[in-house]
């Protein structure tokens, strides 16, 4: 459970503590000692286990009467009080040791003993806490935050960022610079949380990331900024997202995307903590085309096969009415995964070598031949077809994760739990048509994003058709990280915001002014700290790496936020509330 | 201005340049580099200045014909465009060498150059920045973040705050943990932002600083807490001070007073700039009665003398009217302060050593003998006297800054500008009466400080006469950081809400019940960042330290926030405006 050793200091510097409850081997035999804990198991005025960030350490409670005060008093301490023992490291007796503890080898003989702070009822045993609910342990959340899972979450987290410090700041000269959350609303900006101020009418807004005082130390001849940067989102209500989330924040001027990618891979591969294994760089890459025709999905889990193919070809010359129906459309194509060992029935390879499918008796002998050959089928495998448009195929990236998870919920090992896979997925199409009018477009990313260098001059012809300099970073199917090479040139970010987006560039006139006034080249990319974190200590969710989480309806539930205001609180902020009908109704009844 | 050679690291990594602008010597010449940077200076055709973050190159323009495109280029290139140029590094003609610019001996011949982004017309010559008003600055504060100034002061910030970092994290176990800024109203929390959520009638708000979250921190066995900790509080218009700010936030368990603050020396001393030479450990201490009777301010400026003496002793015997009235009231006294060479009238040596003042008719031989041994008057000192209570004689406090300014401006020598003089100030009183209700107790600094051991008992019967544990740093006679050993007993800090404050201990009830379930002895502090940053470059204030400051009155002038949104921008949020009535009728007509 606790990792000794870990903690590269002397925890007694500043405290009257001589070691942690982690701390004391064989070697401490002999040594007085003086440790704090809470009180984490005792056992009929015998002993008891004292427990603290470090670790357990056992205490033994002296039995003679010349200590029966002391016994009197350890022995009543309720579980989970905070005493200060003082006593002498004894080696166990023989065959009493706990090869599974690290202090398992010794004990300390209790002499004096204080009770800080007696523990009250606890609301449930800690050791059931985690079959509690989570709200429960959300109330609770300083109780849960004894547990190991979240004390090492968090000190790994801690570590890592300090990790990623060092590596930009001391190795390659990023300044870190702390940038405002009190900002005003990005045009679109419908995520941002309202600050009311005290002029009427006038809010301030909290942003979603520090875009555009990025791009402007870039313009201010800072060279090379980070931040770890706290971020908002007002989704409402959505699981797994947090109202305010943090993400290491990076621009760099003068650089290309090789140069971003290439600084990240060394970022992680420096701050990669030692016991997840190690991480190779340069990271693989796939262009967002790829990614969406051999997954169906712009984020790749590349830890397993069970690629998407295109069977088109094989096919096409079969009289199937509806492969031949996919077919016509612009974009129109069929393609498959193959499942091994799969159970549904669809396409089954049968163990005489021959198909079973409610297809085959459409197929001829040289179809199904090249069927199997395309999809290496083996024995048993079953193979999942969808035909129709691009999108619809793409469909087959959500059915190939959840049979990954049936798979894998029945035993097959598909993805190995330790790897780690990396992997950038670049090319993006730079806007992408607007989901409620698809005849006007919307940025793919956001609107500050550069063109491809090869596709520039297509930005005036054919905006649909051009590729961005977005890239964007995968963890074993899940985004860590985007990011761009960033537009420097005042005339195409009016061209683009005006002419493409058709949104009004006064609210960025101070941006656009900017890029005019010597702007270098500039490009970055953000991580998602939260997320970074729960896949590498493989948590469930980010909630269990961040010390203080909101539930899912961005809630405080330990200390109950938000709360309502007085009318007189919100006067020199000029708002009032707008009760919605039925609590107004209710109200006046 | 810049300083070379300060940045430990390969600034080539990732980009395409070879060097910086204040890279290049004499041992570089012969090679062939590659520079990125602005246009500084440009002559005739002949030359130009190259700048980046580093520093200053010197580019000869080639004048040959086959080089006439690059002259071209670079001549109409125009002030603080953004070019490549590469070229060999030579040294300068003999005699024209600069012993002022770092690269001062070297220049680099251009053989190839691209102009990255062409400058439009300046809204004002750079170096004519500083000299205009500081609205038009911020207004265009990319600009100003490329001078020298802006540059170094927050490069120190990045350098400062990471060496913090790596003593608390790496050298004393302390876990940087992020805590939530959308939270709700502490009890009086008046100054707090609010946040309108999607519930109706319920709002977030932006805490002053984290110290709820620290203390359940603690409870939660962390041991030993920091964050660079962002923190909002809104007090309308007032200057130096920002609506958003920084503080190192810092909580440990099982420490005391002396601990915390050991703590805090070391960390100044491991992050202290070497350039602004080295300061001395343990700081001087003062209790808050001293600090008050000596200096007539809980945050004396120790750099200089012209201490507060009590001369009611000396005075007692004289018949002088406002003398008797002030001795009579219960902590009546009558101060005085001691100008070296003042020039105001009051109490004046005079050469013969005999006292002039209107004063001096009322004193005996033997008073006015005393008067100049207790002030250690020098020929041509001034004296200022206050009689009166406490409160009044403090004043002189106050006198005694403003005479230090008007002697410096005066030319006198009073403060070394390179001293840093730290200051603890303890023993502060744990309630103050309310200054609209003198007869009821509020809490001199937060209700989570826990009284003075010695002062314990007194709670209960005296509350009024109870020293607190609190603990103030100050540096030059600017309060530079607060901290506390806090309550940990869930009864005495129910005892001081609900008795002593009088406060409706509710909103508190999770922290009062994480009290009563293990909590540790705990205690920390918080430095305010931003002000020791200008303290330590010598800025005037506090938006000199911070890339993107808000004007006094709040607003950010160059992105324009606060601003006006829409209403059906506010509907997701339950409220709308209270327009004032004059505005409301400007809007009828």
């Amino acid at each position: 459970s606790f990792q000794a050793g870990t903690v590269p200091f002397t925890p007694a510097r500043f405290v009257t503590r001589t070691n942690t409850c982690g701390e004391l081997r064989s070697a401490h035999v002999g040594q007085k000692v003086t440790l704090y804990g809470w009180v984490q198991y005792q056992r009929q005025g015998l002993f008891l286990v004292l427990r603290d960030f470090q670790g357990l350490t056992q205490v033994i409670i002296p039995q003679d009467e010349a200590h029966s005060h002391l016994k009197e008093l350890l022995s009543s301490a309720p579980l989970e009080s905070v005493v200060r023992v003082t006593g002498t490291v004894s080696p166990r007796p023989l065959g009493q040791e706990n090869p599974k503890m690290p202090t398992g080898d010794i004990e300390v003989k209790a002499e004096t003993a204080e009770i800080l702070n007696s523990c009250k009822k606890l609301p449930f045993e800690i050791k059931d806490f985690i079959k509690k609910s989570e709200a429960l342990r959300m109330q609770y959340r300083y109780l849960d935050l004894r547990s190991p899972r979240l004390q090492s979450a968090l000190r790994l987290r801690s570590r890592l960022v300090m990790s990623m410090r060092q590596y930009l700041c001391n190795l390659h000269g990023f300044v870190d610079v702390e940038t405002p959350t009190l900002f005003k609303r990005t045009p679109g900006g419908a995520k941002e949380f309202l600050v009311p101020s005290r002029e009427p009418g006038k809010f301030y807004s909290l942003p979603q990331s520090p875009q555009q005082f990025k791009q402007l130390l870039m313009v201010g001849g800072l060279d090379r900024y980070f931040q770890v940067a706290r971020c908002y989102r007002d989704e409402g209500s959505r699981p797994d997202r947090q109202p305010e989330f943090t993400q290491i924040d990076i621009e760099m001027s003068f650089v290309d995307q090789a140069g971003i990618q290439r600084l990240v891979e060394g970022l992680l591969q420096h701050s990669w903590p030692e016991e997840r294994g190690s991480i190779m760089t340069p990271f693989p890459s796939m262009t967002y085309e790829e990614a969406l025709a051999e997954y169906g999905t712009d984020k790749p889990d590349t830890r397993f096969g069970m690629k998407i193919v295109d069977i088109s070809d094989v096919l096409r010359g079969s009289g199937v009415h509806f492969v031949q129906n996919a077919l016509s459309y612009p974009h129109g194509s069929i393609r498959a995964i193959c499942i091994p060992q799969g159970e549904i029935m669809e396409i089954i390879r049968k163990p005489d070598g021959s198909l079973k499918s409610l297809l085959t008796k459409f197929l001829g002998e040289k179809e199904k031949s090249e069927l199997i050959q395309a999809l290496n089928m083996q024995e048993d495998d079953v193979v999942l077809l969808a035909a129709g448009e691009h999108k619809q195929c793409c469909a087959l990236g959500a059915l190939r994760l959840l049979s990954a998870n049936l798979l894998e919920a029945a035993g097959l090992a598909l993805r190995d739990p330790t790897a780690f896979h990396f992997l950038w997925v670049v090319d993006f199409p730079l806007f992408l048509p607007k989901a409620e009018n698809p005849t006007e477009l919307e940025s793919a990313h956001h609107p500050f994003t550069a063109p491809h260098p090869s596709d520039a001059s297509l930005l005036y012809s054919d905006p649909t058709k051009v590729r961005s300099q977005h890239y964007d970073l995968v963890l074993n199917g899940n985004e860590v990280g985007g990011g761009s090479i960033r537009i420097h040139n005042a005339e195409q970010q009016r061209f683009v915001l005006e002419k493409v987006l058709k949104e009004d560039s006064e609210v960025l006139s101070h941006l656009i002014e900017a890029l005019e006034l010597g702007a270098p080249p500039h490009g970055g990319i953000a991580l998602g700290l939260d997320r970074l974190i729960s896949l590498i200590v493989d948590a469930p969710s980010i909630r269990d790496v961040i010390a203080f989480p909101k539930s899912f309806r961005g809630r405080d539930l330990m200390g109950n936020a938000p709360d309502y205001v007085t009318p007189e609180e919100l006067e020199p902020y000029h708002i009032q509330v707008s009760w919605p009908l039925e609590e107004k109704e209710a109200k006046k009844n």
